[in-house]
Formats: C-alpha cells, structure tokens, sequence
C-alpha cells in the first residue's frame, strides 16, 4: 500500500476494506475456530462469554466481554452453544432485538428434536432474525484450513436481508453459501452432516449379502465339490476365479433390479386404472434407490471386466494353455479352427463389450454435474432406452457365454445349476415382461394413465 | 410437536411455519401435480376452475373457486392452462394487476411462436409480473417423487420480487432454482425441454456413417476377399475383428476433425488478414460440436482398448497361438526373438498407451464440474497443447503399427489400402499443416490478427 | 412477429425487450469483442473515446462519442482500458457519480499492485459504483463464440444493485455470473486468469523427478546390467517393460505421501500436546496438495493397468510363452501345476485389482460435483477409511509380488535391490506408525487435543 500514498488518502475513513465487527457467544472449540478465521479474513471479533478472563484459547486479536456488551458492539451474533444452553438467551431479548443471530448448532441425532434448533432459537428470540449456518463445516477444517469436503455453507433464514449478510461472511471466508430458503429448511440442514450415504444402504447391505451367498455357492461347486469327487486342489480358485463368476452375476442381477420397480409401478397402475393412488412402500423405496442400485451394479460388472482382462496374466491360465499345446504337439497333430466355437466366443465377448460400454455411459451420466446439463427427455432417453439395450446386450452376453452348456447333464454338479443360469432368472423375466408392456393394446392404456386419465374415477376418493 | 408444549406458545400466531397460499388456474395434470406437491410442502392451494364442483382428481386439502375468487386469495398464481386459452385471461386483468404469474407451460416445438408463452402472458396481462417457471418439471416426476434428473428449475422474470418468491417455493419443494436473468430468458427456457442432444446429432450421424462405410470396406477386404480368394471362413472376424479395425480408425479420423476446423480458421485469418469477418456458417457450426466430436472419439478409442484386450481370450487367437507353436515343435527348432519385431510391437503399444491415458484426461477436464473449476489459461493448455499431445502420439501408434505393411504390395487386396491408411491421411495432414503453422514467420502475423490487427482495414468494413 | 399483430400493440411502447444503454470506455480488443456481443444480445452500445471518429473495427450499429457525452447515455459504463490509463477518469468524477464502472482489467503478473485494480479504481472515483466483471473471459472466446472453457463470470462488488445489474448482463450474453462478495475478492478474482493449475505444480515436478530417477535405475539393472554380464539385448525394455517397473512403484509411493502428512501432523500434535500452534509451513503446503498427489498417483496406477494387460500382446510376451512350451514339448514331458505359483499369482493379481478398484472410487469422489455431494462425515469415511483400505491393498500387492524373490539374493544385481523393494519402504513405515497411532493409549489423547484439549496450556500463548 505504501507505493501509492495517494490513493490510500482518496480512501478516507470509511474503506471498504473495513469489515463489521462479528459477535460470537461461546468460547468452545467451534466458537474459537471460527473466531481465527474471521479475523484472518478481515473481521474484528468480539467474544460474548460468562468469564471475561481472558483464555489464552481464545484467538489474541479477539476482545472478550460479557454477553450484552459483546452484542451491542455487533449487528451479527453467531451462537456456538449447545441448543441445551439456548435458553441463558432470553434475558438477553432486548439486546439482540433486531439483530442477526447466526445458528451453527449440530445435534447427535437426526430428527432429534420436534423443531430444528434454528427454530428454536426464533421462538425464543422473536424479536431477532435468525439465520442458520456453517453447521455442515467442521472446526479442524476451519482450523486447519484444508477444506478437501465440500465448501458448501448451507444457509437458510426466513430474513432476506439477514441471509445476504451471513452470505457475505461465508464468502469472505472463502466458503461457498447455498441460499436452502426459509428457515423451515433448518431441519434439513441440521441432519445433513449426521448421514452416511443414507441412500447406499440398502443396495450395499443387499449386494452383500447376494454376493456372499453366490460365493459359498460357487465356493462348493468349483472348490469343494472338485476336491470331493475329481481329488483336484483348486483351494486357488477362492481369489480370481470365484471372485470373476460372482461379480458378473451380481451385476446382471442387480442391473436388473434397477429395471425391475418401473415394471412393477407399470402393472399396478394398469391393475388399480389410475396413477392417483400411492405405491407401496417398498416400492416407492425401491424407486428411490434405483441409482445407486445400478451404481453398483457397474462397479461389480468393472470388476468382472478386470478380472476377466487378467485371466492371460495368471499362472494357471498359461499352465492350461501350455498343457493343451504340449499335447497336441506330442500328439502330432494340429487342431483345425472349430468355426462355431469361434463365433460363440467372439459373439459374447463382442455383446459383453457393447453392453459393458453402454453400461459406463450411464454410470457417467449419473454424475451430478452432468445430470445437470441433460433434460429431462435426454435424462429418460439414456436411462430407459440406452439402459434396456444395455441390459439386452448383457442378458445376451450371459446367454451366449452359457449357451452350449445348458442343457448338458455334466454341467449339474449336485444337480444344482451353475451360477449364471440364476442369474439369468430376474433379467429374461424382466425382459419378457417388458416386451409384453410394449404392445400398443397395454403401452396404449399405460400412457393414458401416467397422463391422468382414470379407468374407474370413484375408486381414487 | 406435543413434547414441547411450551414452544408451540412462544410461536404464537404469525409463525413462520405458516406459508402464503397460492394459487392454480387449471386443473389439468400438471395443476394437480403440482398442487398435490406444494400441499405437501404446507401450502394452502387454491385451484380458479371454470367449474367449481370438487373432481376427486384434484387433491383434497385443496379450495377449487372461481377464476376470479381464487385470485384473490394469493399473491402467486401458477398458470396450468396452455397458451392457445391464455385470453380467458383478459377480463380478469384487473384482479391480477400487481399479482405475480407464474407462466409453466411448454410448447410441442421448438421455436413454435414468435414470442415466448410467457412473453405472451405478460404482454396480455401488463400489469402482472410474469415469472417463468416449472416447464422443465415433468407432472410425473412431481407426482412420483423420482425427481431423477436435473432438480434445476429454470426461473426467469422482468421483476426481481416476484422471481424471488417464486424462487422460494421452487426450494421449499426441494427443487434448485437457477436464475436466467429477464423474461427474455423465456424463450431459451421453454425450448429446452424439447431438445434431445441437439449438439450430439452432426457427430453421431458423421460417425454412424463413416463407421458403417469402414465396416463395409473391411467386410468386403478381410471376410468377402478371404472367402473368395483363399478359401477362408472368417465370418466371425464380424464379431471382433473387423470392429477392432473400424474402432481405431473412427477414432483416429474424430480426433483429427476436432483439431481441424482450428486450422482452417487460423488459415481463413491469415487470407483475410482480419478476425473481424464471419467465418463461413459450417466452420462456425464445425467449431461449436467439437467437443461432441472429441468425445465420440474417446468412444471409439476405449472400444478400441477394450476389443484389444479381450485378444487374448478369444478361441481363434488361442487357435493361432497354438498353431503357431505346434508347428515350431514339430519342426524341432525355436525360434529366436525377433528384435525388431520386439521393438515395433513394444512402440506401437507404449505409443497407444500414452495417447489413450492423455485422450482420456482430456475426456475428464470436459466434464462441466471439472471444466468449470479450471480457468481459461489452464483450458487451453490442456486442450490445445496435451490435445495435440495426444493426437501426435496416437497417430504415430498408427503408423508404427502399419510401419512394415505400407509398402508391402501384398498387403493391397483388390488395390485397395488398408483402413489404417486411409485414417492416416486427415491426421497426417492436419500435423503438416500445423506444423507449418507454428513456425514464427507465421505464427506471428496470427497472434498479431487474432489481438485485433488487421493487415487491411478497408476490407472490414 | 408479424404473424401476431396485436400482440406488437399490446407491447406499447416501453417493451420489455428494449434494454438499457450500455457505455464502453476504450475501443481496443476487448472493448469492440464485448461491444459486438452486446449489440448481439440486444444492448444499445456506446463508446466513449479519445477520438471520435468512427473506427470501422467498431461494429458498425454502436455510436462513438466522447467520453463524458458517452457516460451520459448510461447508466452501465465499462472500462476497458489498462489500469496505468485509469487516471483518465478523475476528471470525470462528477459525470460519473452514481453510475456502475465495472472493472474488466487484468494484470500480466500474480499480485502485480498492492491493491486489485477494481478497488483502485474505486478509490479513484468514490462516487462510483465499481462492479469487477468480465475479466476471465477472453476476447478471442467472445468474438468467436466458442466458449469452450468456463462460462462463469466472477462478479463482485460493494453495492448489491449495481451487482445485480451487472449479473443481467452477464446472464443476457449467455454466461453465468457467480457472486463472489464485497469488492474485495477483486484480487483473488484478477489473479485467478493468471494461474496455470498452481496446486499440481508440486506433485508433477516431484513425480518428473522421481519417475526419471527410478527410469534410469532400471535402464541399468535391466537393461545395462544383463547386456553387460548376460549379453542379452533387451534395449526395447525401454517401451513397456520399465514403464510398467516405474509406473506401479510410483503410484505406490505417491500414494503413501497423501497419507504420510497426516500421520506427521498426529505425531506433531501428540508432542507438542495442542492443537492450537501451527504446522510447519511444509507441512500445511503438503497438506494442501494431497489431492493432486493422489490424483497423479492414480494416474501412474491406471497407466500401470493397462501396460499390464498388454503384456500378452506383446511380441516379445509371445516368444517367451512358444519357447517355453516348446521346450517342453521338446523334451517331452508336462509341467504339473505349481500350486504355490498359481495361490501366489492368483492373490497379487486379486490384490492389485480391489485396491486399484477402491483407488478409482477415491478418484471418483474427488470429482467437484461429486464432492460437493458429499458430506463432511461421508468425506471422511471415502477418504480416510477407504483410502487406508486401498492403500493396504496396493502394499499387500506389492508384498506378495515381489515375495519370493526378497531374500534371494541373485535377485540383487550389483548389490542393489529391485526397485519394488524401494517403493515399499513408505507405505510400509506408514502402516506401521499409522497401526501404532490407532492403540487407545496414543487414539484417545490425539483425539482430546483434535477436540480442543490442551496437555500444557501455558505453551500455546
């Protein structure tokens, strides 16, 4: 600044460079992390506590007073007390009447409490505009200023004016705010640090458990039933080779399952004849969590690609491939190309190819930034058309894959079938049902009632 | 709320829980859909109907009047009629002076009248404050609750109060509203629904074509010739073989038109001597789908990985291999390694590699959400000077793979190249002509052009 | 329009499409490109200049006048002209008052002023209201159309109106304005243009330096060593074979450096018994660029991947595979399967794909649009809890890889040891550390101190 002596003249006394002073209540962890970071962005900070002896905690640049005081000096308060303690407030409605009151509270529970805390604090303080924030940034992330989560500051209050202030500071701070509305949304915000993936549970619980059970499965058909009945170790199958049969079958089955809810939602508006009425629970659940479920079902079906790419690499594999060749060469004999072998082989891998790219292509378009640049008629074009292709071309690729082993007897060991063949049960039911609801005479009637229209209107009272 | 006695008090009777009533025209679908919704979301709708029996369609928390009647009882009024019966509108023009409209209707087709729906409204109606908003949302998405795509909400609106109210309710549904600035936005708006991919369709037509006219020329070179003249069945070389081929040169092809339309442009200028004149409408066009075309490439090219590969696994390969080394052990004898073989097969893959591995990082940085977060130095350098990168390396993993057969007269079946070739000459050309280009004695008139010299400014005019 | 001539009467005469004047200060490039853009859109534009006599590089439809005659006509004046020329304007002071500047400058160097060039224009004309606009857009992007890059324009300011009018015409011309605060984020906004990815330069000049180091290590113990001692020429080593040596032990150290500052800041925090003093700025700067490490690291494990499964294509791969066969079918007897080799192969194969696996997925969720998704306890468990888990598994990988030939010592070629045995010291001293720093007697204090305990307070005055 010292180059340019003049302009620091034209400047004044009231700079633009000069920020207004924010009060914050509570000396806790949070109220000192922020504290720092306000007063390295420019803020001066005043603390509102019980004791005004000054802690050696307490950022050094920042004055500490008693609560009333503290806020006459500030038109922002931010209260970084516990909702327990919320109630040392209303002797103090006089003083903060008007002013900004900046809720950062967290609970331990979500929907802990009937009301969010930044309602609360408005019934309390009716006189006070409250404005909830800065709950979703956590103190070591203030403190330690690597902010690797996400920037987003929720804010919400049912004061405009009040929201833009607080706004303000969360830019200053280099955060980014997120206006969420009236304070009605503060419920919301509260919970929103308190989940984990609360939409993944249920397909990763469920791909669990599938995928366990199909692996004792294979487990006793390629291991154990070997060792009983041929006396081969194959004790190694445990790490690629079972591994690269379930994976394939998970993905078919639970690509599948995301297909599977819209069939039923379809057959039981033609059923009831209107779409007025509510599904099911569980289907409505399901719906929700259709995303996901194929989300997962890509990742397994990028590991059976993995696995399957590295079959040549493994010490097995060139075993075999060198076996067979020893034999034939000691056998003195070439074997001719078998054509319909290499068809077949060519075919599924060429459909499991097609099928697995147009898998991926979905998988990117459920990127949320993507997502976002598509409308909806793109959206419903790439995952209902380009996904039902996706799972033809997959459901083929299984079919082929298994195609002359089918009905052969030596394929049955305990007379149970391989796994594929349960794999294929939910995708060619789902598939056919699917054909069936494209005939014009049931699409027909389906879009009327997804349109509005009612087969037997007395029944949606 | 019964746990808190106390609080339910200090709310008293302007609590912020209470929302604005608001008010639909039409019960149509999309009205009810929506007012379904906005129930849900505590709010008191009222539907203005010509005729004013309760339907059961129509949620039952909600009051159905007359036009005029239900006006008057909000502040916000959705319009859910479509334009052809907006004039219904005129005779209640002095009920909805100063009432915000809110305009959500679509079109069948883009651009189908001169001005926008909303536009229209606010012309009939110039003492209301239009807001557009809503179109983007389908009436099935509301009612199910699937709101898989976009949450955005497109609002546009000449007055800033109204389009903040309306923004509110658009959050309180859980929706995203996204300003578009003045009802001139409307057009933009109401178009958007109504378009599938409009900057996808020139390129997937250009490589649909091109890949069908390559798959052709190597049916008829490697099956049909095969068949004919060897008396080969490499039918199945339709599955693989024949895409592995096509894959790499659509690719290559792609990847070369991307960088090409900037050349053309860079020659243009240094002709014209200006930047101040138009370039011809298909450079333009050329230049706004680039990056479709780049991405149809990465298509092509991670096919193109995938299909190489899967190799190794195909019966027929394993066929050749074996082949290979019965006939090696029969005569008694190993080969030894061939060192340039090595070389070449060892380049050409490492080359691929490369270029792939730097393709693909350009496919990531034009993800919105990356892109967006990178400034418009840092957007150059990756896509002119790594883009370059990339298309030198893959071109070169082009002419090492073909390296020893370009010549060969053997490797012309019917005198006709084989497609690597022909894929060769855009890529190659365009390198030349860049390579030209950067040289200082041209390269420096252009940078001089493209900051606003001009060689002769009469010709600008 | 002429189709709906009553709609034009209802128009009247002030249209809502007729928009505000617009004045640009300076006709240079930037000037005329957003002048031509402007008139584009619909603005009356008009130039205020030194000299007034119509240039015919300014599009034609916009008037030229002097500057204070051109202030006079709007109420939206853009200075494009440079920072050093800004002294211009203090006569115009009065002319000027009231009226919204917005500052499009740039600088050529990081932090070139003490103060950003929007508050010195400011303090220039205190009358003024300064809007900073436009700067990250290029005029060449503006002129051509083709933007490409970032569509965000940053836009700050101290008064929200002015701001706010600002932002229209940002949205008018088709970018999306972001609201970056008070006028003083000018500076981060003026410097941002100017950057060329800052936080990648660390990792990437690390990662050139070690790459070229372990390249060369293995050029001599590869390479080198055996044309030396063994007489072998396996120059083409240097295409995929030492490629693939470095890419896996860079990845693998890389990796362990995301998580190596976090088991230095624990240990640092557990000595010095605080949270409360700073890092060393080392510390806090690596820190800071562990994404980018990451990032890099799993770029080096994907280029890893792929030169893996190549390998069975390579011509040298392949005569390696027929000489061993042939051997054998030489000497006439079958190989048994080695089962050790193939549990040994099998598992370092399984294990590199889930870590490689769980690597992507980290990847992934450092997508923006991902992250910002996610919640700051969702970010935790991904980064933190999977990326241990992958890093575990990568190491386990290499472990088992490199297992059976550790303690042999004809494995160490010039007594020096592989370079995989290198790329284990890291992640396996981490692993360590990181498994003692969970035992409750070191966890529990670690996570007092990380919630604000003090062991000594009197050290953090």
């Amino acid at each position: 600044m010292n180059k340019n002596s003049s302009n620091i003249m034209a400047l004044g006394p009231n700079t633009p460079n000069k920020r207004e002073t924010v009060c914050i209540f509570g000396t806790g962890d949070f109220g000192r992390a922020l504290g720092h970071k306000l007063i390295q962005s420019g803020y001066p900070v005043v603390y509102g506590s019980r004791s005004t002896q000054i802690s050696n905690l307490i950022p050094k640049d920042a004055e500490v007073l008693g609560h009333a005081e503290a806020a006459q000096k500030a038109a922002i308060i931010i209260i970084a007390v516990q909702r327990q303690h919320y109630n040392f407030l209303t002797p103090l409605a006089e003083v903060l009447r008007g002013k900004v009151l900046v809720d950062i509270s967290n609970n331990l529970k979500l929907n802990q409490y009937p009301e969010s805390n930044a309602e609360y604090l408005s019934q309390l303080l009716p006189g006070s505009k409250v404005v909830k924030a800065f709950n979703t940034v956590s103190a070591w992330a203030l403190q330690s200023g690597t902010l690797d989560a996400s920037r987003q500051v929720f804010v919400c209050g049912d004061d405009v004016e009040a929201k833009q202030m607080v706004m303000n500071i969360v830019r200053a701070l280099g955060l980014t705010p997120l206006d969420k509305g009236s304070l009605l949304a503060a419920q919301e915000i509260e919970n929103y640090p308190l989940q984990l993936f609360p939409m993944w549970k249920f397909p990763i619980f469920l791909s669990f458990g599938l995928a366990a059970f199909f692996f004792l499965y294979c487990l006793a058909l390629d291991v154990i039933y070997t060792y009983i009945y041929e006396n081969n170790n194959f004790s190694f199958f445990i790490a690629i080779t079972i591994p690269n049969r379930v994976c394939p079958v998970m993905a078919l089955i639970l690509f599948a399952l995301v297909y599977l809810p819209g069939i039923f939602a379809a057959i039981i508006q033609l059923y009831r004849g209107t779409k007025y009425r509510r599904f099911p629970d569980w289907l409505d659940k399901w719906m929700l969590c259709r995303k996901q479920l194929g989300l997962v079902a890509l990742a397994f079906a990028s590991l059976h690609v993995v696995f399957t790419l590295v079959t040549p690499l493994r010490a097995f594999a060139s075993w075999r491939t060198s076996k067979g060749i020893v034999s034939q060469a000691l056998n003195n004999k070439t074997e001719p190309l078998d054509h319909t072998n290499a068809w077949l082989s060519d075919s599924y891998l060429a459909l499991g190819i097609l099928g697995y790219f147009l898998f991926v292509l979905l998988g990117i378009t459920s990127l949320p930034s993507v997502s976002n640049n598509v409308n909806w008629r793109e959206f419903r074009f790439v995952q209902s058309k380009l996904g039902y292709l996706a799972l033809i071309l997959c459901t083929a690729h299984t079919l082929v894959y298994g195609g002359k082993w089918f009905l052969s007897p030596s394929a049955y060991k305990w007379y149970l079938p391989d796994i594929y063949i349960l794999s294929l049960i939910v995708p060619c039911a789902l598939l056919v049902v699917k054909f069936v609801l494209i005939f014009p005479c049931v699409d027909k009637p389906l879009t009327q009632i997804r349109q509005g229209w009612e087969r037997n209107p007395k029944y949606s009272e």
